[in-house]
């Protein structure tokens, strides 16, 4: 038993679909989540950037006493998670390797589609553990740039001609390469679950990266013994921008009212590593 | 005759407009420019964010001796620009001012359409100069928040289902209400000058923000002799993201190959705030 509270981190928002999880999972524990939503979005940016900003939010994060950290980001998980394990002497879990593992089971063509930022396309990590699952199987990979602002801006109604044209021209390559399992690899994209599911049909298997990441954890505190021994448990969140913006999405994202429960907080490199102690050049 | 350089800020690429009508009119000065890419956008942060990451921004460019500062980024321009003004002893020239007295003066019906970020829009920047300038004029303002994304993922042409499906669903209701003249608020919108010409119609006037600041720039200097008097200038630009990346969107904005003369820095307020003696609270 290990009462003290999880840390879920995000880029932004996204990572509220795998709290909604998480909660729905293990209801008794203690959340505290962190979205750099003065800096989101990291999908976009070189892998050095996403390094440092991601170091400098879990050191955030690690100024509470936690049990774990999950990396509710697709971007983080796909470029950082090595680096902030060998950092932490927590356990620090992704998503990549359990979606990465349910697609790999998943498929029976062989052929396994694959979504998410430029920064989760370029790292290659599904593709290697897809492969060490399922050494026959093929990933098609396809950076969808445009899903995250569209969902931001509530484009995702079946029937919106604009997420309609969008997800037809990013998912069409993969559909034609006749992908039987799709991974949403990034937070966002289960938002996206129905036009997509539309589109792809209902042969495809949509592997949601953020709930595995939530359904991964519940297994790892569960092994360790170290689920919470209690009713109700309380989550916190915290945000580098206004908690006004947060509240607002956070409702679309997470279906809950978390007005009251959010602050604002500063995330400075020089601050966060002096109190610390970690260094934050990038390798 | 003054021959240092005038320093050119912009959130991330957009800026890149301002410059290229700068170096048209005064090819003889030297520029250095810094798009934060590693944070931006700004323009959908809140008014407290905006204006930290403008100072540091600022404390940034002013570690070169320059003459001037154009703040070349329409959400700094309507939400920081006062502030920038009175922490700094170098003029500092933003978009607002240039742009609103040219479409208070281009308005025939007295109807005034605005179309900028989140940001641009709350502030009331624009509708305060246009009032001042031009007391019965009247302004409907319009926040186009996909514009941005729209833009850096290259969907400016017309034709292209997504960007007229957005451009008439945020454009209507200032086409309906008469509008004869349109700010372009952001200095991203140039790129969507035909599809947003051709949607309003040839009756409608566009006022280029960006290029407006530049010409503004342009007579400032002049007036007060401190223009540089040599050929051709040096640009040198500065990113707080991958330089490769800005490369790549350079050559839209810009026009022009800057491979080899952009350099990634580090944009941390304490660092800075140390070196300038500049204080970092919000107010």
């Amino acid at each position: 038993m290990d009462q003290r509270p999880i840390g879920v981190f995000d880029s932004g928002v996204g990572g509220l679909t795998t709290v909604r999880e998480l909660k729905r999972l293990l209801p008794g524990e203690d959340i505290i989540y962190f979205g750099d939503t003065g800096r989101v979005p990291y999908g976009s940016r070189s892998r050095e950037t996403i390094i440092k900003y991601a170091r400098q939010d879990v050191a955030f994060l690690r100024t509470f006493d936690l049990k774990a950290i999950v990396i509710a980001c697709g971007t983080v998980s796909t470029t950082a998670l090595d680096l902030l394990r060998e950092e932490n002497p927590i356990p620090v879990l992704g998503v990549v390797e359990p979606a990465a593992r349910a697609a790999a089971k998943a498929t029976r063509s062989g052929v396994i589609g694959l979504i998410g930022t430029q920064a989760t396309i370029r790292s290659g990590a599904y593709e290697r553990v897809i492969s060490a699952a399922n050494p026959t199987a093929k990933v098609m990979a396809k950076a969808c740039p445009l899903f995250v602002p569209l969902v931001e801006n509530g484009r995702v109604e079946p029937g919106d001609i604009v997420i309609e044209t969008v997800v037809k021209e990013y998912l069409s390559p993969l559909k034609d390469a006749g992908v039987d399992t799709l991974v949403l690899g990034c937070t966002h994209y289960p938002l996206l679950e129905r036009v997509i599911g539309a589109f792809m049909g209902p042969d495809v298997t949509l592997i949601n990266a953020g709930a595995e990441g939530a359904r991964a954890t519940c297994q790892t505190l569960r092994q360790s013994d170290a689920l919470a021994n209690r009713a109700a448990g309380v989550s916190r969140y915290f945000v580098s921008d206004s908690t006004a913006d947060f509240s607002r999405l956070a409702a679309i994202f997470l279906r809950e009212d978390v007005t009251g429960q959010v602050q604002q907080v500063e995330i400075g490199a020089e601050i966060l590593n002096h109190r610390l102690g970690i260094r934050n050049d990038t390798p």
